[in-house]
This record gives C-alpha cells, sequence and structure tokens, in this order.
C-alpha cells in the first residue's frame, strides 16, 4: 500500500500530518515547517492535495502548502512513496517555492 | 482581485478549468494537457490546489494535477497572477512532473 | 549547424558573447545580465562552457557564469538551439542560481 | 578553504575528478556517473566550470559535463563546499539534465 495519512518528517525537522485520502486519492492536512525564509515566525499551514492509489504501494503524489498565515508565499512539493528493505515507508519529494514579487518583470526570481 | 475560478490556457495549448475557490482558497477543477509523456492517450484529468486570496490581485497559488486516468504520473504546478497592461490577467507558472519509478536507485530521474 | 560563437540576448535583456568554440566543443565568453539579485551594480561577468557538435544544428549545451565581479552566487545553464521556422537560431534554456549560505542547515533554500 | 582539485565521490556512486584549478576559478575534469539513462553504455565524460575563491572555504561553483561519448545529452551542476563538524568537506549540488528533443514543441520534456 501506499498510503499518506498520518504524520511523516524529514530530514530537516519539518513535518506533515495528512488527513484522510479520500478515494479519488484527495486529501488536506497541515505542514509544520521547521525553516522559513519569511519575516514573521512560523506557523502550522494547510497544504492540500492529491495521491495515486495504485497497489503496488509506490504511488506519486502532490500537495501545495499555502503559507497564508505568516507569508506571500506558496510550495509544492511532488513525489513518490517507497519501502525501504528495513520496511520503513519513505516518501521521496521535489518542491518548488513560489514567492511573491512585485511586478513581471522580477518573475525570474520568484522561485526556488 | 485575482481569482482562479474559470478557464486558462497556456501557450503550448493545454487549459484547465477550475471550479469556485473557497474561503480558504481552496480549489479542484480539471486540466486538459496539450502535451504528454505517456503511452495511453490524454483524457482530462482532476486538479486540486490552493491560493492566496490578497487584495492587490497578485497572489500566489498551487496546485496538483493527478493524471491517473492514463499514466502513474503526478504534477505541480505553482505561480502567481499578474495583470499585463493592456488588462489582461495572466499565470506565471513553474512545474515539476514526477513519473514513477521502480525503485529508489532510480530516484534520481524521476523528476523533470 | 548550432554554434554558440557570437552574440545572443534572451526576452529580459540579459545578452552573453561566445567566444570560439573549440573542436571539443568548450567555449568562454561574457554574460552581461539583466537582471540580478545582488546588491552590487551588476558587471559582464565570464562565462565557460561546453556543446555537442550535432551536425543537425539541434545540440544540447551548458554554461556556468561565475558572478564574482559583484556576488558571491554562481549560475548553471542548460539549452538547445533550434531553428525556427523564419530561419532564426533560438536557444531554450533552463537555469539554476545559486547563491552563498552560511551554513548546512540553510542549503534548503540556496538554489533558484 | 575551498578548491575542488582532487576526487569527488556522491551517494549515487558516481565520482568525479576535478584538475587543477586556474587563478580565475576555471577547471576541468572527467566525471564518472553510476546513473544514467541513455542507451550506450556510460564514459567517463569531460566537465568544465569555475568555481569563486572565498577565503572563508565556502564558495559556490558550477560545472557542465558533457556526455557526447555516449549520449546527446549535457547536464549543469551548481553548488556550494561546506567543511562538516567532522572535518570532511562535502559538496551539495543541484542539477538539471538537458535531453535532446526533436522540435520545439517538445521542448516542454527536455530538462530533469
Amino acid at each position: 500500500q501506499c498510503n499518506l495519512t498520518g504524520w511523516w518528517k524529514n530530514e530537516l525537522g519539518s513535518k506533515m500530518h495528512v488527513s484522510a485520502v479520500d478515494s479519488q486519492g484527495n486529501f488536506s492536512g497541515e505542514y509544520h515547517t521547521a525553516v522559513s525564509s519569511a519575516q514573521k515566525p512560523i506557523e502550522p499551514s494547510p497544504l492540500i492535495g492529491s495521491q495515486h492509489l495504485d497497489k503496488d504501494g509506490q504511488c506519486t503524489f502532490g500537495f501545495t502548502v499555502n503559507w497564508n498565515k505568516f507569508s506571500d508565499s506558496t510550495a509544492v512539493f511532488v513525489g513518490q512513496c517507497f519501502t525501504e528493505d528495513s520496511g520503513n515507508e519513505v516518501l521521496l519529494t521535489s518542491w518548488l517555492l513560489r514567492e511573491k514579487v512585485d511586478s513581471l518583470p522580477s518573475d525570474w526570481k520568484a522561485t526556488r
């Protein structure tokens, strides 16, 4: 299987909680980031996303984190579940963080 | 304002429809991609995401597209709304596409 | 053919000059960026890279720009030459910009 | 200090050798990749790049690997040197791999 429901933590110390995944693969939850480039103090932030429901337990998934409690930014994560030889489930993800910029000519630097 | 509700098209000919955005900024919709690296024929695919609701009409947003109707892949998009001098609203986005890979050692090539 | 020698400009107003490409495909040149996130004024910056020498004129290439004249950052570009129906040669590239960070825990935000 | 001269290996088992870095920060070397998405067998491939020469030993750098001995692709890496508490030097990098595509409309999928 590969169900994102529950708590996950990453190597930076960030944690996320995914509530129940519905029959379409949609889910919501909360992301507790350990790192930030914002001025205001970090707060837990809502996430919403979608996963495949493959039987082999190696599904791909994606989700959006809306940091509106303390910043203008939005992040997206995309990844895949794996089961290590030890039996541990791991999520490998890549992400993009979009910061708000003033105008179109600054778009080039908005995403990291 | 900056409300993603409605139809959008990009320079590749892909189109997306965003249904009503709720008071949290969450939305769902359908993505009609014009391009694909999958074997099976393209089908409209569900999307789910979140946007900021800034008054200035330049909000950032993100969403996930689950391609499960014709592939194992998931895509995420993150971007920002702008209004051009002409008055047209444009969305500038960056994206990541995660393809399913067999095992952890192939993870390096899974995302484009 | 596809030879990077000469002047190129992009949609942001940046320009680059590539000096002669050698028989291995190596080249050097100068990048005149129109945009910067650095504090100091922009200066033309050295670039060094390599291209394929395919007969079909659609070679891939990559290069590094060392911004040391006005910042601690380094950028890399990777792309491919194309000839448009009009006969114009265009370079399509993707890039990463690495900013210097103080310590390992800040690595997550160093690249855009 | 932070001098890339010498041998480096990464967590995927790839190795690279950087020859002497010149007074401008330019260097060349050879990349022995452990992973490939090409059809032909892997061969050591030339690299060329540039680094900053900061006194604090945490310089940023970038380089291009031309895979022309076994593929049409080009990769670029950008990163920064760090010294761990243990005294080990580590390079943290991000990369982009450009695969050759037939025509402009396929450009969207060329980079991973």
